[in-house]
């Protein structure tokens, strides 16, 4: 993992086989950031990919095979439980240039990750929501 | 509705049921934002998609049934005739991670939306491009 | 190519025909602009897309016929031996809202295009990386 801090946020370059989420979470919780936005590109691969299913109120997940480009990695930081909690959906893309996507639970660098983080200095506070018995962002405060 | 000022923008929290399109519409109308850049997360239904017709020079709109992850959403804010509008594309995936995407029309939320304005001082001023029979970003103002 | 600098960037707004990649990599050029982050929306055709195999270290690409949606442009602006390099992935849209995409080598505008560039002041530098025989974000410096 590189960090290149710039103007208004910090480039996080991910390097072969790290994980992405978890290397997200640890780089924020060790320069403490606790709110913010994120953008990326790149190359994944051991993929698991998850959806909202309504109806049981909990998340499907599914392990995707190969390699694929990423093609869009948006999302946010918040913190739950006074953890910090990356919120991650991803789109990739294989050889043939079909698309998939879903929330991203977990997935190793195949190539590279460019990760841009937009810090704020505040908090955003994940509270459970008894409507979907998830836990949404429902509170921020200062750090 | 919630919303988090952080340091470069605002989290626009959308909650089950609510419009995306009209959502970020009339809350940037009460903040006075005529101009930024759009990215969010979250999961919609009742979505209607569009995409320009080249040739007739006119949008085609489709709403396409069930719930949908929203992977991407990115866009701008402008102003038209002094409104205020939202410039959206979508990417959605189903619950077998395939996707489909186009111009955002109108959404409502399913689960949550987690949108992250980052808005300017100034203004971007569309106005009517004879090209394209569209409303282009052709000017900008202070505010 | 009309651009209007904003709080935190500037919107470059492409007209019909004008090279997507070329146009980024002109206008930072000029700009001084050697770091960043892009996201951008639009209407595309001539679009040459690209994914890197792995196997054979280096990148294919295909071109892709007709005018899609720009559903989604993510990526970065480093330097490369003193040239600006935009590092860019795409996902585009059909007129039946199904979605391809891939690492962007070029295309033409078909309606406009409307990318937002977030620079920041220093530089990040492109290095030539032996285990992938690709040029990866590995240095940074002021300008």
């Amino acid at each position: 993992m590189k960090k290149f801090k710039v103007k208004n946020g910090i480039f996080l370059i991910l390097e072969v086989g790290e994980e992405v989420v978890k290397s997200i979470t640890d780089f924020c919780a060790k320069e403490g950031i606790f709110a913010g936005m994120l953008q990326g590109i790149g190359s994944l691969t051991n993929i698991e990919l998850g959806y909202f299913d309504l109806k049981e109120k909990q998340y499907k997940k599914k392990r995707i095979k190969g390699v694929y480009e990423l093609l869009s990695l948006s999302g946010n930081l918040s913190q739950k439980d006074d953890e910090i909690m990356p919120h991650i959906h991803v789109i990739v893309g294989n050889n043939n240039y079909d698309t998939r996507g879903g929330h991203l639970f977990s997935a190793k660098v195949a190539v590279t990750c460019e990760i841009f983080i937009m810090p704020s200095k505040g908090r955003l506070i994940r509270k459970f929501d008894k409507k979907t018995d998830l836990f949404l962002i429902k509170e921020s405060a200062d750090i």
